[in-house]
């Protein structure tokens, strides 16, 4: 294990702990305050250890995005493990394994298609297939239509079926990924909760049982409206590493940012004012390139660069107000820190995670892979 | 192992493994034509299987892009690797102890500070360390600049130090992918391979030895013009899979293309005529995205369909015209094969490929990740 952070080959994706360990209690303390069961999502990061913080040790009440996170939480321990994708009939038989191994193994649906292929393929020692009903506000997510005839026709038909569980609903809230600042997120929060109960009260007008009430994303929940306790379950993920991203929307200040990729510069290219670092797309990502070029790429402690290209080990870098670079400044083998816009996007590019405190890495962590 | 393309979980990599081998014989046999060496880029793929192929079995002459990329040819029997990223002073240790463990392990240089960090650490034992100038012909990619002094200066102080085997120059020969067609791809080939014999005679008129004149990149070794007969090595990577951009390019035509990407329709959204499949960035990637919006995502068999947004695991596709999906053709549950833009991009966020021939799966191969 290298000493330092200066120690590190580069590319890598670096985890401060300390801002970890607080943005995992600061989201327990959020979910304790207002009474909902926190529920956090492991697409993020994908490890053991982000996975035993964020649940307070528990072990329980996660979500997944892929079988195989499923499996791999399964196989360490894990359980009450919702696959939070919607079901198609091709999934059914690693479902099924899922549910006779744990406790509470719940699926996602959206479609008929998904609660025929349930219904089609029940299971038996006294087991039920647990659901969760994925709402769509609008915007053209998963999620069935929240104003159509289908949500009534499918939660009726999955809570009156004797072989499924019917545990309630589920929306992602996607406005507050257009709303602005702590203001714009909580009122986009209100809106999403006064949806979810609109729709709770058309349930209990046809006779629907529906204990769970779920919201999601990390804006949602980092910035709560009080009128959120009403709801059951929340559902953030990304703010155990934040990005910027969150700090533009407002999530989160730019000094909760819990990770970040440590290069090198390994060129100069005084013609086109630019220099090369060892971080290509490949551990990057490109996600938020073309929409925010001057965001995507954050370096700490040098506000003025910024990625503009990228091979697939290779990034050009040069000055966002367009001024020369200084070389003196930016020695070839020198190390340099980008914050990502999307943490998901570039902590997924990643085999191991090294975990500092301060300057000294203290572990490295191994994260699930794959489909 | 599944038995057929219709039994591979999905979004899984699939590699038509009678067009690849196709591929790899087709370059062979240019390169024996043209009587150049062939060291074939590893980096597309990053598996013993295809490096074995490419290299018609000798497992000989490679390049690769990372160091891991190195170690892990080198733990699987390869041997002749050229690590071709611009060398730095960290890296130094790890590229020791390749020069140690191989009969031929090449580094790359571009700049005083790599050649410093060689010198500053000689091999022992009657070792050199054999290096590659690699040249920028002014498209501002990694490189010396080609009518610079310091390419004579880097190369005469090389090829004078009794710590180094100086092995010649490399260029990547950027103009080809600004090219179009065959005809195009041929002039610009000349024009780089004219480059590459200027700079020669540069190299003779100051008594400098260079046994090597290689070529890189895939339109290159693709559609290579008469005169690149006076090189002696090509550098493709790329031409085991190609890929859309390949094929607009005009390096190879669309039926060529030896991979793909399986993905299952999971969700209908009539009110924004899209529907979702399992295959979101991390499966795909982002490359072409942006730049080639109605290529990077070809679908077989149904031209008129594009993805045109992702979340992490969820696409989603409209048609390129503009006309209203047909919602019977694509049930939800179906198969669908995307061509990706760039199969490099594209393969990196994998970690297994499904080999068959015809419909059958005949092998699953472990790619090399990390750096």
């Amino acid at each position: 294990m290298p000493a330092t952070i200066s120690d590190v080959p580069t590319p890598s994706f670096l985890v401060d702990f300390d801002k970890v360990k607080k943005n995992a209690q600061k989201m327990i303390d959020t979910c304790e305050r207002l009474g909902v069961q926190l529920r956090p999502h492991m697409k993020t990061h994908k490890t053991v250890e982000l996975g035993t913080l964020m649940t307070n040790g528990t072990k329980r009440t996660i979500e997944v995005s892929t079988l195989e996170e499923a499996e791999f939480y399964a196989r360490n321990g894990f359980d009450d493990i919702l696959y939070a994708h919607p079901l198609i009939a091709a999934r059914i038989e690693r479902c099924k394994s899922l549910a006779y191994k744990l406790k509470a193994f719940h699926v996602m649906i959206e479609s008929f298609h998904g609660l025929i292929a349930l219904l089609s393929c029940p299971l038996k020692n006294g087991k039920k297939w647990s659901i969760y009903l994925e709402i769509d506000d609008g915007s053209g997510r998963s999620g069935v239509p929240w104003e159509s005839d289908d949500v009534i026709k499918l939660a009726k038909e999955a809570s009156e079926s004797p072989y499924i569980d019917f545990q309630g609903l589920y929306l992602f809230n996607g406005r507050t990924y257009e709303a602005k600042g702590t203001r714009g997120i909580e009122n986009a929060n209100k809106e999403g909760t006064d949806l979810l109960q609109t729709l709770h009260k058309r349930f209990t007008d046809n006779n629907i049982d529906c204990r769970t009430l779920a919201i999601g994303n990390t804006p949602s929940c980092s910035r709560p409206h009080e009128s959120m306790n009403v709801l059951t379950e929340f559902h953030p993920g990304n703010y155990i590493f934040y990005d910027m991203q969150q700090a533009t929307i407002g999530s989160c200040s730019s000094d909760d940012i819990a990770c970040r990729l440590t290069t090198r510069i390994i060129g100069h290219k005084p013609s086109h004012n630019i220099f090369l670092i060892d971080c290509g797309f490949l551990a990057l990502s490109y996600d938020g390139m073309a929409e925010h070029p001057d965001e995507f790429s954050t370096f700490l402690d040098h506000p003025d660069l910024k990625v503009i290209g990228f091979s697939q080990e290779i990034g050009k870098v040069t000055t966002k107000s367009g001024d020369k670079l200084n070389y003196d400044k930016y020695p070839i083998g020198s190390q340099l820190f980008i914050f990502p816009w999307h943490s998901c996007a570039t902590a997924c590019q990643h085999t191991v995670f090294y975990v500092h405190s301060g300057n000294n890495i203290t572990d490295m962590w191994t994260p699930a892979k794959g489909w």
